[in-house]
C-alpha cells in the first residue's frame, strides 16, 4: 500500500471520527454515555463500518459492539483489537474512539486484499471505560474478563436508574452477563491503540509510542486538623494553622514525585471554616500517586507519608490518611512489545518506549490474557477536552504500524 | 470598695452577660442581629440597669442605645465609654456585650456614692459593630462618628429588606441619621473594654492589657493560572501545576509574616477543575495581613508579592492580585494608654501593652477624638464561638481599672 492510499484511509478514520462525535446526547459537545440512545446508534453505526470491512457483528451481553474477522483456519486463536465507544461529558473525539476505528481500518485493509490470518480478529468497542453514567469505569472490558461485579447492577445513575434496569431498557438480559465473558485460551492477545493523553510523545516529536505498562494509581484523601483561630488576634508562633500544614504537604508530594520519578497530584483542596479572616482549622486534600512500578511508587508514598507526618507533629497538627482507590500496575507483555519495536524500526520510527499514566480498557483484559498498547500523539498532550486532536499523518502511521503488527503476529 | 464588693459587681456583670446571651434570634444560640426585635429587647433591658445605675437613657437615630450620667458641672466635656450589643451568628456571650456592661458597673459605683466628675460619662451600646445583618461592619459607630455612608441603607439582609427598611421597621427616621453624629469638640475621649479575642494574655498569665493600636489590614484575593492535565500522563517537570504555586504561596505567606513580625492569614483556598485525578489549571487563595504599623505591613506584603511573582515566573504561572480591603492602622492616644499604665501599675499589675488584631468600634471613633482600650484576657483566646470565656476575677480587675481610669481623668 502508497503513501496516498494509507492517507485515504487515515482521511477515512478521521471522517469516522467526526460522524461519531456527531452521535451525542448534548447538542453542543460530545457527550455519548453507556446504555443510551446514543450507545445504541453509535454501535449501529460503527457495525455498519466492521461489516463493510468484513466482519460478522453482534453486541454481547454486556453492550459491547463486537465484530470478527474469521481465520484462515478453524479453530484458530483470537487476537482481540478494542478500545472504548463511550466518552466523558464534554469529551473530545478521538479518546476510545480512534483505537477502535483504526482496528477496522487495518481489518478493512486485510479484507479487500481477500488475506486471512491464522488468527481469528474480533474488534470489541467497549460500552464502558470512562464511568460517566455510574460512576465506575471499566463496565465493559469487566464483563469481557469475567471480572462483573454483582454490585454493580445496583449502582444508579444521576436519574436513579439503576445499571440493571438500564441493561433490559437497552434490550440485554442481565442474567446472561457471564456469556460476555471470553476464555483465556481462545484469545492469542489484546491490542489497543489509544491517543497518549499526555505531551511526551509532543515534546519528543514522535508519532507512535510502545505502552510499557499502565500505571498502578493509589489515591488518598487526607484530613489536617488544627486550631481556627481569628486571623488578627493569634500571632504567627502560636498558631496551628492546618492549610499552612496541607500546603507544606503539596510542596511535599512534588518534591518526592520528583525525587522518585513518579507522577504525583494534588487535585483537591479544601479549608475550614473557609473565611478570608480566620485562620484554618482543618484542611483537606487528595494524593493521587501512580508509577507503572507499584514499589518504586510505594516507596515514595511511604516517603511522603513519612516527611508530612514529621510537619504535622512539628506544628501539632494531626493528619488523616483514608485510601481511597488502589489499583495495581499492569505490565504489557515484553514478547508483544518486542514485536511492537520492530515494526516501529522496519517503519524508520524509533521504538520509543512509556508508561501509561491514565487507566484503560487493556488494564482489565489483563486478567484474562497478555495485553499491549500503541499510543497516538495528540496535540497539546490534550484529552478529555473537546480540544482534543491528532493528525492525519499520525493516524496513516497508527493503522500502518497496527497492520504491520498483524503480519508480525502471523510468523 | 473591698475585695468581696469587686467580686459581687463582677458577678453582677457576669450575671447580666448570661441574662444578654437568652436574647437571641435563635433558641439554642447567642444570634442578635441589628435592629431586629431582639435588638430592641437587648437595648430596653440594657437601658433598665442604666437607669438604675443614674443614668438618663435613648436610642439614638441609628438604634444605638446611649445612657448618659451627668457631670459635676454642666459644660463639662463627655467621656464616651462604649462597646457594641450585636453578636455573630451563634456567638459567644462577651464580645462586645462585656465592655458596656462594665461601663455601667463603673458608673453605678460612682452612683452609689452619688460621686458626679468634671466630666459627664456616656455609655453607648453600639447596634452594629459586627455587620452580620447587612454584611458591613461598623453600622453603629460610624453613625456616631458622623461617617455614615448614604450607600448603606441599600444594603439588604438575607430577607431582602434594605437597611433603611429596617430602620423604618425599628421605629426609626433614615432621614433623622445625621442627628446620631456627635461633635467632636464635646468628646474628652473614647475609652473601650472588650475582651482580646486572642492568646497573647492567657499566654503572658495577664488579666488585663493596654491596647496602642488597632492593626490595619488589608486582603487579597490571589488567582493563579497554569495549565490544568491528566493526573497521570503528564510528566512531573512538564506541568504548570497553579496549586503547587499557590501551596508555595501559603507556605510564603507564613514565612514573611514571623520574619517582618506581623500577622497574615490563608482564610481561604480552592483549586479548579478540582478532581483527584486532574492538575489543577487554576487556584484561588486569599491573604489577609495585618500590623498595628501600616508601613511594616506594606514591606511584608511587598516581600511576599515580590517572592510570589518570582515562584510563578520560575514555573510559567500567571497570578493575579486583587484587593478587597485595605484599612489603616489607628493608633489608640499616647497620653490615655500613659493614664492607663499608671492605673495597672498602681493596681500592683504589670502596664502591658498589646496590639489589636481585631477591628473594634474604636476604630470608627478614632475619626472624631481619641481613642483607648482595655482588653480582658479570654480562655484560650476563643471569641465568635460559644465557648468564649472569661473570669469573674478578671472582670473584677477591669472594672477595677476602668473605674481607676476615671478617677485618674479628672486629675
Amino acid at each position: 500500500m502508497n503513501a496516498t492510499t494509507k492517507n485515504i484511509l487515515a482521511e477515512k478514520v478521521m471522517h469516522w471520527c467526526d460522524q461519531l462525535a456527531a452521535i451525542s446526547s448534548h447538542p453542543d459537545n460530545i457527550s455519548r454515555f453507556y446504555l443510551t440512545p446514543e450507545h445504541k446508534r453509535c454501535n449501529t453505526q460503527v457495525a455498519e463500518w466492521m461489516q463493510a470491512a468484513g466482519m460478522n457483528t453482534w453486541v454481547d451481553a454486556a453492550g459491547n459492539l463486537c465484530g470478527r474477522y474469521d481465520a484462515a483456519t478453524e479453530n484458530a486463536k483470537t487476537l482481540l483489537l478494542a478500545s472504548h465507544l463511550d466518552s466523558i461529558p464534554n469529551a473530545g473525539a478521538y479518546d476510545g474512539i480512534l483505537g477502535v476505528l483504526i482496528a477496522i481500518a487495518a481489518v478493512e485493509q486485510l479484507h479487500e486484499q481477500n488475506i486471512h490470518l491464522p488468527f481469528a480478529i474480533e474488534i470489541i468497542g467497549f460500552g464502558d471505560e470512562e464511568g460517566t453514567r455510574f460512576g465506575s469505569t471499566l463496565l465493559g472490558s469487566r464483563a469481557v474478563a469475567g471480572t462483573w461485579n454483582p454490585d454493580w447492577w445496583e449502582l444508579k445513575d444521576r436519574a436513579g436508574i439503576s445499571v440493571r434496569q438500564a441493561f433490559i431498557d437497552f434490550g440485554l438480559q442481565p442474567d446472561l452477563i457471564h456469556t460476555a465473558a471470553r476464555r483465556t485460551d481462545d484469545i492469542l492477545a489484546y491490542l489497543e491503540v489509544h491517543i497518549e493523553q499526555g505531551p511526551v510523545l509532543e515534546d519528543e516529536n514522535l508519532a507512535l509510542g510502545i505502552v510499557t505498562a499502565i500505571a498502578g494509581a493509589r489515591r488518598f484523601s487526607i484530613e489536617v486538623q488544627g486550631y481556627a483561630g481569628h486571623a488578627g488576634t493569634v500571632p504567627m508562633p502560636m498558631r496551628k494553622d492546618a492549610l499552612v500544614g496541607a500546603a507544606l504537604g503539596v510542596v511535599l508530594v512534588e518534591n518526592i514525585a520528583k525525587e522518585f520519578n513518579v507522577v504525583a497530584t494534588v487535585g483537591q483542596i479544601e479549608c475550614g471554616p473557609g473565611a478570608v479572616n480566620v485562620i484554618p482549622g482543618r484542611a483537606k486534600f487528595s494524593i493521587d500517586i501512580r508509577s507503572g512500578d507499584d514499589q518504586l511508587r510505594d516507596q515514595a508514598l511511604a516517603k511522603i507519608q513519612s516527611k508530612f507526618s514529621l510537619i504535622c507533629m512539628q506544628r501539632n497538627l494531626m493528619a488523616t490518611w483514608k485510601e481511597i482507590h488502589n489499583a495495581p500496575a499492569v505490565a504489557c507483555a515484553e514478547w508483544i512489545q518486542k514485536l511492537q519495536a520492530n515494526v516501529l524500526i522496519d517503519m524508520n520510527l524509533p521504538a520509543y518506549k512509556l508508561m501509561s499514566g491514565a487507566g484503560h480498557d487493556a488494564m482489565a483484559m489483563a486478567d484474562i490474557c497478555d495485553v499491549a498498547m500503541y499510543f497516538v500523539r495528540c496535540k497539546g498532550g490534550v484529552s478529555h477536552h473537546p480540544d482534543e486532536s491528532v493528525t492525519v499523518e499520525d493516524v496513516a502511521l497508527a493503522i500502518d504500524a497496527l497492520s504491520n503488527t498483524l503480519q508480525k503476529l502471523t510468523h
